[in-house]
């Protein structure tokens, strides 16, 4: 769902992928990824959704660019990023960028 | 699918969102700001998912601060996001962000 952010500025890792048809230990990992990644030092947070058509958006937020190179350099994450181009992705795209401003809209009669 | 984007630095727009039940006109609305966007100046591409728990996430990316501003002014634009906030929107967040370095894989047996 939605991730819960400070103010501006924070950072985004905005990974954009397409699987193969292979998904061998595929979930388990994801889940373990997300679980690993919000223990990590500067997580703020995660949104992620795959459409019908196959494309997979997952933006993790961070504090600081020293937290994504330290979540870049853990072992576990490492591993699994080979794993992934050797067996899950197809293709993927990883954007780093600055969060300079945000806007939030919440519905008044919703929940 | 995935926006083929040029060296960073650009600009990316994430839009991450939870629908309401209401249909009416929103997919038109949808193809129609997709259409309008990409004739923007300044628009680079757009990639989009929503996944099965609902959340939507939609990022595009501009070539610069001015190109999203002149977007944000468009009048048709500025219609369907009042419309958006009225009928099709539960809740949403916008984050603008400057894309400072990305990574693409491609498989190597991919087609």
């Amino acid at each position: 769902m939605f991730a819960t952010t400070p103010p501006a500025p924070y950072y985004a890792v905005i990974f954009t992928s397409l699987r193969t048809d292979n998904n061998d230990g595929y979930g388990d990992a994801a889940t373990r990824m997300v679980e690993l990644a919000a223990g990590q030092p500067g997580f703020l947070g995660v949104e992620s959704a795959r459409g019908v058509d196959g494309l997979g958006i997952t933006v993790s937020y961070w504090a600081s660019e020293e937290a994504i190179a330290h979540w870049k350099r853990d072992a576990e994450h490492t591993l699994a990023r080979e794993r992934g181009r050797k067996d899950w992705y197809a293709a993927y795209e990883t954007r780093v960028a600055k969060v300079e401003r945000a806007y939030s809209f919440r519905k008044a009669d919703a929940a």
